[in-house]
């Protein structure tokens, strides 16, 4: 059964967003970080997203300047299986990449079962927190960037319940991120 | 010149307390983080709080019960001097407490600027997003503890403008929290 980890940066107030949609401040490249990423990349896992974080994510890795900026990540990116979460979308044109247009949970709930690589939710904020819902993730890698944004959206928005959570590993980064990881607790 | 510190526990979703004013999922007592919160009451630092936080720790640190589950805790805080901003509190009778009923800013400004010890602003959220509007918060002491909470409210709500911070130090403990101090970036 695949382990399903929702992979996401946030700032010290808890937004993985800000008021206005931007991400950007979660950018923050240096040898040691963009080494963590590139390792994450190479890892045989099946990435998931809505269809902003996909959009973003498929008008940039495929292209020349990201294999050049990030040859390893890009490379990565690419070969990797690939779901997106979209009603809207038409087609999905990036390598290896499959469009569920309804159902998300049903579908996720069979990926889990019938697959035995990680499902990894790359910074999808309104499909973690529907999955969040379902306590369909197992476990959280978070990504605390240094920086108060003051207002934005949170991954666990509508969230109706709490969720303890254990932490199995915590790290520090040159560039001031902390990379936490949290298991769900069994309920 | 005082440095101000503020001291504040948050869930992974950011927020110091939950939609209802609980603030109890942040208590995670074993000896390694009593220990922890022990040596932090030690520290020769004059304490703020707002009234909800100062009847919370009034009503509790002074009684025999304090005084038998954490004693140096119990003897820290009240031996400190302490600050209370409240505009309906009518009088502050925990010993060295000082009740300040207006002009916050201009009283932390003053403080600053002829106090030698440390500030500690402790757990006091409405208080901390007043004085990080105003650039006065010179490093954060955060303890992210694992859950997620879906509501709740935010240390920096209100704050009109992005902060970024510089990570000094980050420590993960065995209860499953982890602290960071960040200092405000020079602007």
């Amino acid at each position: 059964m695949g382990k399903l980890i929702a992979f996401t940066s946030i700032s010290l107030d808890g937004y993985f967003t800000d008021a206005h949609g931007d991400m950007g401040w979660a950018h923050r490249s240096d040898p040691e970080w963009d080494g963590f990423v590139a390792g994450n990349a190479r890892h045989d896992g099946m990435l998931l997203f809505g269809r902003v974080t996909y959009e973003q994510m498929a008008s940039f890795w495929p292209t020349p300047a990201a294999r050049q900026m990030a040859p390893d990540v890009a490379k990565g990116m690419t070969r990797a299986s690939k779901v997106v979460f979209s009603r809207s979308l038409k087609k999905a044109a990036w390598s290896n990449t499959r469009l569920v247009g309804d159902a998300m949970l049903d579908t996720v709930r069979a990926l889990k079962r019938d697959t035995a690589q990680d499902l990894v939710v790359l910074g999808s904020g309104s499909i973690v927190s529907q999955l969040a819902q379902e306590n369909l993730v197992d476990e959280y890698q978070t990504v605390l960037v240094p920086i108060v944004l003051g207002s934005g959206r949170t991954l666990f928005e509508g969230l109706d319940h709490r969720q303890p959570l254990q932490l199995t590993q915590c790290q520090a980064f040159s560039n001031g991120n902390v990379v936490m990881w949290h298991k769900r607790s069994p309920t």
